[in-house]
């Protein structure tokens, strides 16, 4: 069964290989989409090479949606988009993948069913296709090099679809297994630091040592550092220590 | 030669298939990119299947810069990101491939070099790998089902970097080779229709009439028409005009 979060259908018009619809599948199920349309494969349906390419997202070709006519398959809807990367004479509003999937999640949560629409391999939509249309979807390639395929279109349109119902968390930081070392932490180090450094003689001339410590405790309050940075730096002092003695 | 505007280096890290490389190519340059690193490609360099799949991107294979060692590939770089899906032990900061791009498109801006790392096809990049980097980018991929490939992870980053760079408008209507219609072209059309609509007695009965007509004119002023819209129009309601004086 499709999954029942509001989501736009995505139908494949005529395509031709059986392995774009698999990858189509995947790149639709990477971001959460489940409900495909197909109108008109060029191989018949079911299609082998179609199952082999899908492979985890095989579920979405058993419950693909097959129509003899572009007509047939976008009865139901409200809102259409096509894409294409050409420029046609037709007028009709062209949004950029962002906005189209941001309008798509809006109509889709106001319970209206919105699909998009996509081409063929080589010609892509025809004019007839998208004058069905409400509005088109253009990717904003490099105007010397378009040569977006079809599982291409599919998987960047998808990802603007997750972006837009997704918290997207712009950064996070993984802490592994760790925390962030507090300042009793740090200072515990540069204290334990500061006390072998001493006994090394590192702190010299004598007249610079507190300047020298300042600078030095300040360079481990500047970094980021976790509670395993902290206990692996204790470490390699201990190391250093353990070391020197055994030179003794 | 590569292009000399600024813009991160994308580096494929001991790629396994030929054919990988040439979509990642092609994948860089529909989004304008065209530097590109290898580092230990497993079927040595060139690679006939990259060429044969990279077509029109075949200048970034030509023009990419090969290393022995990923030490060797980032040597000059400032920046470094690497791509990757799982969950590291390794404290180090997520982005999302928009804030990544965000960043690195600032970082290239004021001179800096940027690198992002993508690893290989089955595995991805090893530990090792992703510690010489100072940031990781994470696709938001569907948890249940996260199958993005090595071209499919260039194409979105490469999106990505366009979407940050490029001036992206939402979006416009493309009005083929016509114009808006302005006030006095939609008036002109109510008014023709409106009169021969008198003539035909759909203004019935009299004392709705002026209710009617408000109404007609209203939902003319309302369509988002264009001047082509408004001749096609007129060429209707003459016809019916032609084809009703041809029946009497």
């Amino acid at each position: 069964m499709p999954s029942d979060t509001p989501q736009p259908a995505f139908v494949l018009v005529r395509p031709q290989m059986g392995e774009n619809i698999g990858a189509a599948a995947r790149a639709m199920w990477n971001f959460g989409l489940d409900r495909m349309r197909i109108v008109a494969p060029r191989d018949g349906w079911p299609n082998q090479k179609a199952v082999a390419m899908a492979s985890g997202a095989g579920r979405l070709l058993d419950e693909a949606q097959l129509s003899a006519t572009l007509a047939d398959s976008l009865e139901d809807c409200d809102f259409v988009f096509a894409t294409t990367a050409r420029p046609r004479e037709l007028t009709k509003p062209v949004y950029s993948p962002e906005a189209a999937m941001k309008l798509a999640a809006e109509k889709t949560a106001a319970g209206q069913k919105v699909a998009v629409m996509f081409g063929p391999e080589r010609a892509g939509l025809e004019n007839e296709d998208v004058a069905r249309a409400n509005a088109i979807i253009t990717v904003p390639v490099n105007p010397e090099f378009a040569s977006l395929n079809l599982g291409q279109c599919v998987l960047l349109t998808a990802y603007e679809w997750r972006r837009q119902v997704e918290e997207v968390v712009d950064v996070t930081t993984d802490l592994g297994k760790s925390d962030w070392a507090n300042h009793a932490d740090v200072d515990a180090l540069v204290n334990h630091y500061e006390g072998r450094l001493e006994e090394a003689g590192f702190f010299f001339p004598p007249e610079k040592a507190p300047g020298m410590k300042v600078v030095f405790r300040n360079l481990f309050s500047r970094l980021p550092l976790t509670r395993a940075d902290v206990q692996m730096l204790h470490g390699v002092m201990r190391q250093m220590v353990r070391w020197k003695e055994k030179r003794d």
